[in-house]
Parts: C-alpha cells; sequence; structure tokens
C-alpha cells in the first residue's frame, strides 16, 4: 500500500483527493492536515465522510516525508514553493497541485503571479503533469506539477493540432465555461449563492493565469512561441469545464483530417474520448469522473475548427489527474481507482 | 461472477444500475434490454457509457431467466407482474424496482394503482426488500420488491420510534422533498427545465401512491394499522430525498431517549448514519452514495419529535438498494460496491 | 410625492425597495442609506441600477425624519428600536421591515431574540403590517411593523380557518420552504454557492424566531393561544418560499366549507390568489410580484386539511408589502406600483 | 389606447409579451390567441395571470387586421410569411418576433431555413427592428421584422467597431451562450430539466441560424460582405445571454479610443449601458429588463479586443425590443413601459 499524506485536504480539490484516495485500491490516507480545520473531525467538516474518524492535524512536512510515499499539496501559490526543497525530495515523492511548478519560465510565472519563485533550485525537476501527453517524462521523477483545470482541458483539445501543425497557431482562441468549484471554498461575493445563480459573466479576460500555462505547453508541442487569447467564464452549476478553441486551419482540410491527428494521439487514450461526428461534449457526461472529451466541427465558410473539450475541473482538472499521476510514479495501472463512467443525472 | 440482467435499463433507475454494476467487483452485466431504444448503443443514449460497446437488446424474459443468475426489473408498474411468473422464478432471481410487488394487501394495491394486479400467487413470496429492515427475510428469497425512493427514507426515519411505541402513530405527517429525477426521463411540461428550474411546490397532496406503502410497512412495525399524511414536493436539484416527519410524543422523552432507540436498530448498519445532536441531514451529503442520514431534534413545546431523513433517490432509493438486496441475495458482503461516500461539491 | 428614506439599503430587501420605489408613480426616494458602503454609488453595488446616479449616505434619522415622510428600516434586529423614538414618530412614519416590533409581547422578544428591547414605550403603537389582516389598525398609523417572510405566506394561509375555528389548534404544523435570498446577502459558507446549490436541508428546527411571530398573531385570530411547529427547509433557488401547512380538522368539512372560509376573508383581496381544486400553489407563479397564492386539499383518511401557500419572500414576504404598507398609510391605491403579475419563466 | 393583438401567445416570448403588454400605459391587448390552447383561460396556462381573465383565441388575422392597430407574431419560421400580405398590411401593424422577414437576402434565408420563402413581395417592405441602430428607418413602416436574441446582443456588441472599421472584419468570433428558454417551452429530451440542470455544451456548431442574420445587419455597417464564426451555448438557467466578441483590432488602439467608438453611438442610448473599464456584462443585471449591457478589453498581447454583451433574450431579445418597435411605430416614449431595472437576485 503507497502511504499518501494530503496537505490543504480541506479545500475541495483536498476534498476530492480525499474521496478518491478512499476507495484506491493500493494507496491509504495516512495523513491530512488543514490550516483552518486543525485538529477537527474530517466527517464534521465534509459530512458525506460522516462515517470515518479522520483528524486534520498540523503540517509537518518534514516528518511526513520521513513516513510516507507521497505527499499532495493543495496549497495557494507561493505556498508550496516554500515548503519544497532538496531534503524532501530524497525522502518522498510530491504531486502539487498548486501554481508552483507549472511554469519553466521563472520570469513569466514571476510576471503572472506577482511573486517571487522561492524554489528555482527544485523547478527543472518538476515535470508537468499532463499525463496523456507527459506519461514517459514523469516515470521515475520525485516532484510532479499537477496541471490547472482550465489548462488541462485546453491542452488536451488543442494539442494534436498544434502538433501536427495544422493550425494557424496566431489564431488561437480558447473560450472557457467553468463551474463555481472552480473558485474554491473560499467566501467571496462573487460565490455567494444569489449572486452566481441564474447568471453568467465572464472575468479575468486577458488576464488569467492558466494562459501562459497552455502557452508554454502549446509552444513545446508547436516548437515555437504561442501567444493565445483565453477567456473564462462563470457558469451556475458546481462542477465541469467546457472549452471552445477556434482556430484557422492550416489547409483544406477535411472532418477525417482533423479526426486522423486526433486518433494519432489519442486512440489508446482511456480517458480521452472523441465524440462522434456532429455530436459535442457536454460536461455532464464527464462530471466526476477522469474523462475529458473531446469533438470538433469544421467550419467550412471561415476555414476555422472549432474544438469542444469537457472535463471535471475538480477530477481530470485536479484530484483525480493528481491520483493518475501517482499512479504513474509507482508503476500501478494508470486507471486504477479512477476508472468509473460519469454518474449522471448528479 | 454473477450474470445480472436489466429490463428497462434506459430509464434513469436503470442507468444507474448499469453504473453500478460495472464497477460491482462480484457481478457482470451480461444483459440490457430496452423498449424505446432497442438496437442502439447504451453509450449512445448515456454518452457518459461513451468508451464502451453494449447493445440494448429486444426483452426476452423467459431467455434471460435461463442465462442469467439475476434480472433487474426497472419497469413502469402494472408491466412486472405480467412478466414474472412461476417458471421465471424457477430458473433465476428477479429484484424489481417497480411497485407490483411491495404491498402485500391486493385491494389497497389496487385502489391506490387503479389496476388489476396481475400476478397474485407470485406475491406472498415477494420480500419487501427494505435491507435494514427485512435483511433476515430477504435472504434465499426469489423475488425481492425493492421500495420506492421517499418510501426507503421515510420508514427508515420513522421505523425505531414506531417500533418502540413512542410515538403517537395517529400523528405522523411526512411532508418529503424530491430532485427532479424522481419523475424519470420522459418528457412532460411538469418536468421541463424552465418550469422546474427555480421554484418549489407541493404535488399529489394526499394521494401519492407511495403513501400505502409506507403504511403497510410501519404498520407491521407498530403491529397495528397506521393510517398518515404524506406530501411530496418538487425541488429543483437533480438528485436527493429529504423527509421531515412530525410526530407527537407517547411520553417526556428526552434527546437520549429518542437516541436510544435508533442506535438499538441502526448502531452497526453501515449505510444508516445518525447525525450528531443539533446537525441535520442535507441531501448533498448523501447524494450519489447508498447512504442514509437521519437526525431529530425535540420540540419540548409542543411535545412533538421532527426527524429528518435524507437519501439519494435513485441510489439507496432505487439501483444502490436493489444491488444491496443482490449482495445479500448471493451471500456477499452487503457493501460490495457500495461502500463510497457522496461526492461532493457535485 | 411622497418623499421616502431607505435606511439599509444595500441588503437584498432594501434593494428591491429601491427597484419597487424607483417606479412607483406618488413617491420618490430622496435618502438612501448603508453602513457597508457609504458614499458608493448605488449602480456600483447593484449593477441593475448602473443607468442611476444615486449616493449611499451615511444615515442621519434625526435629519431624514426632519424631511421625508417615510422612512423605511432595513436593518438587523436590535438596531431599529434603538433608532426610533417618539421625536422621530413625531415627524415621519416609519415602516421597519425587521423584526423589532412584531411581537406585541416583550418576554416572548426577548426570549427567543436574547437581546433587550431598546423600545418599550414605542411598541404598543406598533401595528402589525399584514396588510390583508390589518388593513383598518393600519390607517394613520405612525409605525408599521412589517411582518416576516415565512411569517406572512404562513399567517395568510391559516388565517381563515383559524378564525373560523374550523381547525384544532394544537395539530398546526407549518412545513416551510425558502429560496437563499431569505439568507441575506451576508457572507457564509451556508450560502457559498457550491453548497447550496443541488441541496436541501430543514434548519433551526423548533427554534426559528418566525414562530412566536405567527403564534402571536393566530393567537388573536382564534382568540386563545396558540403553540405550533414551524421548519424552515432551503431550496436552492434565489427567490421564493412555500409554505405546507397541516392541521386536523373540527369536524367533517368538505372542499367547498374550506373554500368558503377562505372566500369570506380573501375575495376581493387582489393579491392573495385562490387556487382552482386540484391545482397547487408553485412559487414561479408569484415570484418578483406581491400575490399569495393558496391552495388546499382536505385528505378524508386522515380529516386533516393541507394548506399550501406560496409568495415571493423578497416581495410580498418584505418590500412590496412595505410598500403596500405605504400606500395604505398614505391613502393611496393599495396596488399602487405592486400591481404587475410575475415574470415567468425567469 | 393602441388595440394590440397577440398571434401565439403562448410561447415563452409570447407570454413576455402579454405580460409588457398589461402593464403598458399606452396599449391594451385585444386578442390573443394559440393554436395549442384555443379556448382556454389565459391564467390556467400561466398561472402567474391566476388573476385575470383572457381567453384565448382562433387564430383570424384578417378580422384582427380589420380590428387592431398592431398585430404581434409570434410563431415558428415559415409560418408567419404565409399568414402576412399585402391586404394585412393596409389595415394593421406588423412586428414579427419570427424569422420570415429578418434576412433582405432570399437565397440566404432559403438556404439557411431550408424552405421558400412565401412573401417575397413584402420582404422589402420590412425593416429589421434593431431599435438603437435602424429607429428612424422603423418609423412609419408596416412591418418589422424583430431581431433574434443572439443577433440583437451580438450585433449590438460590434457595431461601432464594425461601422468605424476599427477591428479586421476576417476575424470576428462570437461565442454565444444562452439561459434555456431560448429553447422555447416545446418538450425535447435536450430541454429535460435534468439533462440541462448543472452541465454546459456547445450546439449547432458552425450551422446556428442566426448567424446569417448577424453577418447580414453587420455588413450593412461594414458596407462589406461579413463572414464570422457564431457559437451558441447553452446555460443552465432561465434567461439571459451572453456574447463574448473576438476580433483582432486594424490598429494599435487603446481603451479610451474604442470607448469612444461606443459613446458615439450609444452614449445616448436609454438601453445601452456601457460598463466601467474592468467591470465586465453579468446576465442577472440584465435579467427581466430591456437593457443592453457591453464591456470589453484590448488584449495587448494578442491585438485583439474582446467585447462581451449581455441581454436578457425573452425581453430586448424578443418581447421587449418587439414594444420598443411598437413604441417607434406609433410615436411614444420608446422607453413607454419598457424603462424598470432588471430585479435583482431574481
Amino acid at each position: 500500500m503507497i502511504k499518501a499524506g494530503i496537505i490543504g485536504a480541506t479545500g475541495y480539490a483536498g476534498s476530492e483527493l480525499v474521496r478518491i484516495l478512499t476507495n484506491h485500491p493500493n494507496a491509504e490516507i495516512t495523513t491530512i492536515t488543514s490550516q483552518s480545520y486543525k485538529s477537527q473531525n474530517y466527517g464534521d467538516i465534509y459530512e458525506n465522510f460522516r462515517h470515518i474518524e479522520k483528524i486534520c492535524e498540523e503540517e509537518n512536512i518534514e516528518d511526513m516525508a520521513e513516513n510516507l510515499d507521497v505527499i499532495f499539496l493543495a496549497l495557494p501559490h507561493g505556498v508550496a514553493s516554500k515548503k519544497v526543497n532538496e531534503k524532501i525530495l530524497e525522502k518522498t515523492k510530491i504531486i502539487d497541485l498548486g501554481a508552483d511548478f507549472r511554469l519553466q519560465n521563472i520570469n513569466v510565472y514571476e510576471s503572472w503571479y506577482k511573486t517571487k519563485h522561492e524554489a528555482k533550485n527544485i523547478l527543472p525537476e518538476a515535470v508537468y503533469g499532463l499525463c496523456e501527453i507527459n506519461r514517459e517524462k514523469i516515470k521515475g521523477k520525485r516532484i510532479i506539477a499537477n496541471p490547472g483545470c482550465y489548462t488541462t482541458c485546453s491542452i488536451l483539445s488543442l494539442y494534436p493540432l498544434v502538433k501536427e501543425k495544422m493550425i494557424d497557431i496566431n489564431t488561437i482562441i480558447i473560450d472557457a465555461k467553468s463551474g463555481v468549484t472552480g473558485a474554491g471554498r473560499g467566501l467571496s461575493l462573487g460565490t455567494h449563492y444569489d449572486e452566481v445563480n441564474e447568471s453568467t459573466k465572464a472575468y479575468k479576460i486577458a488576464s488569467h493565469r492558466h494562459t501562459p500555462e497552455i502557452e508554454e505547453q502549446l509552444s513545446y508541442a508547436a516548437n515555437e512561441k504561442i501567444i493565445l487569447s483565453f477567456t473564462p467564464h462563470l457558469i451556475p452549476m458546481n462542477r465541469g469545464i467546457l472549452v471552445t478553441c477556434y482556430a484557422s486551419l492550416n489547409n483544406n482540410y477535411n472532418y477525417s483530417d482533423i479526426k486522423s491527428a486526433y486518433k494519432k494521439y489519442y486512440e489508446n487514450e482511456y480517458f480521452i474520448r472523441l465524440t462522434k461526428e456532429g455530436v459535442f461534449p457536454e460536461t455532464k457526461w464527464v462530471k466526476g469522473s477522469n474523462f475529458c472529451d473531446i469533438g470538433f466541427t469544421i467550419d467550412k465558410r471561415t476555414n476555422r475548427v472549432i474544438i469542444t473539450g469537457a472535463i471535471d475541473n475538480l477530477y481530470k482538472g485536479a484530484a483525480g489527474q493528481a491520483v493518475q499521476n501517482m499512479n504513474i510514479l509507482f508503476g500501478l495501472d494508470e486507471k486504477e481507482g479512477l476508472s468509473q463512467p460519469a454518474a449522471f443525472p448528479i
């Protein structure tokens, strides 16, 4: 049994991790920590766990490293990079759900996050844990930067066409829609029920921090620098991300050309499902699962391809993918503990 | 491996059965049938199953009985009783999610359902599959009447107090609230999105068919005839049932007296969780799980007890309990395939 | 033109008042005050008013009394009673949307609100502003206690049957369901979007402060002391209250007997609409309006009557009724500015 | 008083028309017709009108033309063009909420709607009733084609920048999000509550019929042919449209350049509200009102402008604009009956 710890177990992503690992056949949660709910029973905070006893401890990453095989970090940006160091990595594996180790370009990190990076020496070792793309690089590593939610969905939706140079990389626009759990459990007027319910808005237009993350990874795929537009929207639902991606085609491609590109990269990917022609992803079909559904249409009139991708932001976009990374790190079947389809309607 | 079939697999309860059984370690779905979607691939109807291939067959219960260990029926009332007969029961086990075998009193059935009962000879053998109450009676049986959703939640909430004669059975009032999946996947103006969303109503006041079902089972517990008021309400959410039960206390009981009664019957029940004093069940804590959460308050001013119970109507209120019944019938651990907590927030 | 001021204009009830008065043909808003948003433009706080300029002032009730015909108070309990005094009432009329002047019995107030009452000398003069019941008493008064939301709906639903002594007053149970705006605009985990959405719960069972308010008013109607059970529930929708009331009938009444009682009191009430037999109120039909819809069924099996009533909690349950009170106080047509039907679907 | 009739009064747009006209100070509804609810009382179909008596008549447009000043048509496409002819127009004014008279290019109409146009002789006379753009052309006309919901919001959001040639018209992408009322009151699995709730999807990608309508009107503004991408999405809420528009800037414009363009066209438009810098429209601020809120950001990194616009699809996107057109046609103040702000939270 893999001994796992979770630092920051009482946010939404942390709670989803607890849930997934509780049912994982090869892992057990040894330690959970929480700053806000120290010494409280987890089942009193998340009452879906009412039937279990599990106390939130004070965080002591050194002790945890000593005793655990893997530590998941679910922390605000800027915090993880202060906690992780060489001594920790010598003793345990780190899967960081936050942003600190996602961007290899430190200038880009510091300019978008408006803070100094505190673990520059560790950063080069961190692998961007987008499993379907970086599987081979993940194996054997000590620290994984688990991708952001919008990022996971955006990159997976665009990767084959960027890689195959089928789209004009100067024309990429990603219009993303997210459920409200993306904003976390912290209180704000913007997540107060009556302010969110029955309304929709765009936010952080041209300034959301997942933008450079998408750009960095797609630039690796393109082997040239990509600048794109990314606009997130808030949708009155708990979970789910849908991205609608637009790009001009580099050629007069037809449906099956594009389909072939997706098949080339994803045909054997259990968690990526291509929809049939004329069928488009809906977030309900992936909610509560680790799947990413992708569909596309060619708009002959404008010679653009329009791709839509859907994931569960807390699952494939956070905790599910983190466990998928754990599975890869420990040589398990990648689907272990993650293979169930979405519950519907839920 | 238990070979299971589902007749009526494309309704919401049927689809939840497919999902649960797909992940069950000791069972496999051999045959699914559907009248409306004959010959279609299940993953084209419920796209959460997009990654699997499974064709909806035409129903042939005789053939299925020949080849299967258990058949689940998820059919409109009046249909199951026409399909099940002695010859079927000699070959396989039946778990009926519909109403036909729930009421032992045929007159009551025929008066509330306004139809003739077509399997009167089978009826006496059918056991009311409320697992926590009738576990011993279920074992070894050939046909199980899986309880209704409102019924499961109402009976479990009231059973210990009725059994222990702590409440005045002439004063029982059940005010129930259900998510919209309770109404099924059939189209109607009453389940059209914009008609349901952002509104609440009572319906079938004093005339809902789960009333006699609750009364019959509680009457067995009381050992005398119980007549009660049951009022269902439609709540703008997908899943979940909350029942709020009112009854006058037969004595000057305090909190711990009532608590003891619940503990007496439920202390060792994995799927029944009593909330702490001052904490009340919420449907979100049981959604997507087989748990039933129960809490209560004593209103000293009126000497009433007010009990609230919460379940997932499609899970503990339908498919989950059906599989729990299967587990009992086949001598498995009752929690097999059913033990995960609710996902939250979902 | 009636010159009106609103103290506490930036809560949900205050904002609904602003909206209603803005369109009122005989009133104009002269002053609005806000503690939290002092000196800010109202259209920056409630952007539906983006097109108007209106600054939130610091509260000075003495100045306001000097210059205004009526002041609406939308404040937390305990605050209004400190602000209102004889000198204020000599100069202006007060319509208080809070709880301080609703209960004539000071002991009951102090025991349920756990605070000293600070305006005992004013209290006897305050009229409980449930317009349809107390219209004649309201006329000419200086201070009106605008009823609570649950209270308005509960009393209107039960009043005729209590007054006509058709129900056993010892058996009254009110099971109430409210949208989330009832909890106001203040932040709390309990009103965080993902915690409320897709879930239902009961809260403050046997302890909600609207209970004594309902009891006091119904006791006046019965001419004897009434103790009843009141259970509020939170429903995932913005607005609307539905109450489901249960009581044993004092006699073998039929539908038309009960109907006659409602007609006797409400036939000429514009804002009270009785539903047809077999039709039950839904909150969507009153949302955004001042109407109260009432329907009922007789349960022959238990000889109970089950009454459901629906209002918009922010409108008839707060701001709309406050303006209705203003209309009465100033001798206007009671419907002025309030007559529009619910928007639907909204 | 303007005598108005509504043909097709029982759809959602028709019902919103009934509601608006009921409160209009200068108009009265003389006749309403419905094919599905013939001879039924309107208050039994839309129970928010429970307090009024109004029977749905069988449609007879000739009789209506004889007696009414204006007839609103709220009909499926292809039906209006069969009903309207020269004889009708000699007697009354027509405001058509459907698509038949919106596209001046008959080939485009017939190719997108896959049907023959049945009133080619009338078409040239029809004015596209986007009030803020075509106000002068509307005055004195006999037939108005009321714009589509997506169209209204899209054109208003882009018009100034197209007209002023500030954006590259070959790069326009409109990503639109709509509440479910946009799909009407007809039953379908796609609008069944549990299928829509808590999910998001794109639909009719590159094939929605509002596309050519937007293109035709923006082409007039640009004075050259515009082809663009338009993608509608379904959002789990009753009402509201948000459009997010992307286009490359033709020059190195800054915020105030773009702001000036919007001010030039909209400064005196009551129903168009520009948001402040850094503030983006949300559908809740316009719901139930005739306002269109518009905001924008310049993305310096890509030299794109991103514009978001919000309307209520049933109000400014249908019935409200239809009444605005009526006000213009009859020389009334354009705001008459339409000036109230959004209710919030509702």
